[in-house]
């Protein structure tokens, strides 16, 4: 049987996400995979996860770790419309130590 | 004369910064410090600095570089009244050549 390469679940974070339920989403599939995906369309959205990003750094770094992100646009559908929304690759810092 | 060890000027974003102006002064920062940091205040401002970081490394990687960056809280000033707003360090992805 074939397995994927990866199977990373990207998580959706809206206006309504709470940034510290986000940041300990971010922390354990890091953990768990050594990256993590996020999307999110609108700034208000965007604002959420990029808190999320800042409060998941000071959770590794209090394990000696440290995270990157890197966005991207991308094309996303929201209640059957196309928008442009914004990806975020969250990885540990090359460099430091697991 | 002691010099400073780096005297990188932090590029303050606003929600009437245009993206493609300040993913510019991102990549011409990054050419010649190998880093940048950017501040922003509110949702309007985080999500132009998100999208000009996206746009800055779509640049790059024509220069065939990436970039990566790594938000954090900062207390700020903002007409005389202290908010929390977001710090962006951007740096060159490591591994890979300049």
């Amino acid at each position: 049987m074939v397995q994927p390469l990866r199977s990373l679940e990207v998580l959706r974070v809206s206006t309504q996400s709470r940034p510290a339920a986000v940041a300990g989403a971010i922390a354990g599939v890091i953990r768990e995979h050594g990256q993590a995906e996020l999307q999110a369309i609108g700034p208000g959205a965007i604002n959420q996860v990029v808190k999320a990003i800042a409060l998941a750094r000071t959770y590794m770094q209090n394990e000696g770790s440290d995270l990157r992100c890197a966005p991207a646009f991308v094309d996303l559908m929201l209640n059957g419309e196309e928008r442009i929304g914004m990806h975020f690759l969250v990885e540990k810092k090359a460099g430091i130590a697991p």
